[in-house]
């Protein structure tokens, strides 16, 4: 496509790299998007200049995390408007890139209100254009701070729960810096118990079928200066086993308002092995991902992903993820059908605690999410 | 190696091609083995004219499963003894190739034993060797018939625990005529369902990190007509969740006088998985996988292989797996630790059932376990 090039990072290092930017050179405003599909091989940014251009950079998991997607949305919003494209087909194609992840949503409205709201009100398209990108940016700022909120109660919730310090935390996917504008979800709390001396060892989930784990949070633990071992998903259930995880910390996607969790395929499992073996299983998300007009965990809409995502291996540097061709090296033999589905679905009865920016929820019910989605509005208007 | 060496296979199918056979050309007799490495890219066998040679094809994995490990022990003793090697050397390395699958040391032993009663009855070593081929000659004609017993018992099993039929069933790792005299063992039973018209779906866990149910399982399924879907490991828990899985079958490495289990790594979270959501989790493995010296799931050495097989991703034409260097891909950052068990331990109260040629053990206690060990002695003595 014309409108999304790609061009090598500064010899920068990745964790120096935004996963994320806006710039506005001479030519006219563009979103700088890091492309973690080829990440840890090489270091390359998307330079998008529409929304159709960020559209297919999300599709293909080149952006990707739930807070990210959540930025990445009204960032592509403020870029419809600021070049003058239609803005409110913009959102809606933007909105719908992906499914169960509810911070895109949350994030393309917010930027398309900000929009509306200046032109219902006589504002000219400039103005409004400067709105959506003041509502991204005021966005991207508040997301970085409820990272660092998240450490912090997180941390917290370790310590209480597992008073004897040196915690070994056993993660999956990846949720670092990577997804945020910040340090993240999930990740962040486990730097924030490395930064102070208390994370004896992070257990770096691989996260089949796009290895998240070993690509990304392997690479981001390995920058920090965590002590961290890669593992298959597979080999999780044998570390629960030999009493080698104090607790599982995961971030999310979508949170239902039952409490039910959907987050990469892989969590559930984890969630059942923790129950089994009286570990705790930790959801660390921002407010945002809570989405109340999702009742319960069936009610939210499991994304399926194409099938050569499991039947083809691919190295990292080839961005084959999500496309139609496959375009990997055949594992299974020719016409193999695959069950692919993008995340799986935790009920409340299996997560110890969700941690967020405005508090822990533990015991996870209704009514304790319903309190934490109201206390959070109240903030944000007052 | 040059007693080691390659050829193709002559354009058969691979279920044509046996996993192993005995061959006596004019240059002297050779074990043939199918490099399962390879497989479902190339069809590609191993002439091991020795028993180091033989040893390097069990450790890389050409040569895997239990049951065909035990062939595999006793063929190798009859190779050495045969080409008038030292016969002691060669079944000890043989034994040691790998330390979790019993059966690999049972089948090393049986003609060992047999080879040196000839001996001691002070027979030639001529006479010595054909003994110890005529050992593992039988054992391959038990091991053949003990497949078929296994896969009737368990599908009366399945009948009995699901009388609706249409019958869903995951599995795990590769447990079909390539690791076998015969059909196999889980799979077996699966094939058995599938000829009667009872097997509405085989589930099929590619079992990282060497792909074994993508590569092979899905191999064999494919082959064989059944209704198969391939599905990353993490993705059971979705099945299990959806109700979409009715039983697991998987084999065993080996069983504890206890009833504890070793299998492929990732069995032991899907026996939390299937009582977590109450479906019946059956083992299914000859007799000779439980090993009465090993008295518990605590006892049983566990193999940990090299962390490139999950640091690196590899085309399943390079067989590089088990060698010193990885020579696949890197997908994590370099200087990655990998924690790598190739197998995890189940233990009894996870397991539904035991099925084994001499009938099914269920409930799995030390005493029925002992029982059946007895009754498959006194039918081999008489």
């Amino acid at each position: 496509m014309a409108d999304q090039y790609a061009h090598s990072g500064d010899n920068k290092r990745p964790t120096e790299i935004p996963a994320l930017r806006w710039e506005e050179p001479p030519e006219g405003p563009v979103l700088v998007v890091l492309d973690q599909t080829r990440l840890p091989a090489e270091e390359v940014e998307l330079v998008c200049t529409d929304a159709p251009a960020l559209v297919e950079a999300i599709r293909s998991l080149a952006v990707r995390g739930a807070p990210l997607l959540g930025l990445a949305g009204a960032y592509g919003v403020a870029l419809a408007a600021v070049r003058g494209f239609d803005v409110d087909d913009a959102a809606a194609a933007l909105e719908s890139a992906r499914p169960t992840a509810v911070n895109l949503a949350v994030g393309v409205r917010r930027a398309h209100s900000a929009h509306r709201a200046v032109l219902a009100r006589g504002g000219d398209t400039r103005e409004a254009a400067g709105a959506a990108l003041a509502a991204a940016r005021q966005l991207h700022r508040e997301d970085a701070e409820a990272s660092a909120r998240m450490a912090e109660h997180g941390l917290a919730l370790l310590d209480e729960l597992l008073p004897g310090g040196g915690h070994r935390v056993l993660t999956h996917c990846n949720t670092g810096s990577l997804v945020s504008g910040g340090e993240g979800t999930a990740f962040a709390v486990a730097l924030a118990a490395h930064r102070v001396g208390r994370l004896r060892r992070l257990w770096v989930d691989e996260t089949r079928p796009l290895l998240q784990g070993a690509r990304l949070t392997a690479y981001e633990a390995a920058r920090s200066g965590m002590a961290y071992t890669l593992l298959t998903d597979n080999a999780a259930g044998s570390l629960f086993a030999a009493g080698e995880v104090d607790a599982v910390l995961v971030g999310a996607d979508r949170i239902a308002a039952d409490g039910s969790v959907a987050n990469k395929v892989g969590s559930y499992p984890l969630a059942v092995l923790a129950r089994y073996h009286h570990v705790p299983f930790i959801v660390v998300a921002p407010v945002t991902t809570v989405d109340p007009a999702t009742p319960d965990g069936a009610s939210i809409e499991v994304e399926q992903r194409p099938g050569h995502e499991v039947t083809e291996v691919t190295a990292p540097q080839v961005p084959v993820a999500g496309t139609e061709a496959g375009g990997g090296i055949p594992v299974a033999p020719l016409g193999t059908q695959a069950y692919n589905p993008a995340f799986d679905v935790t009920p409340p009865e299996l997560v110890t605690a969700i941690v967020t920016e405005e508090g822990v929820v533990s015991p996870v019910t209704t009514e304790a999410l319903a309190d934490l989605c109201a206390r959070s509005r109240q903030v944000t208007i007052s």
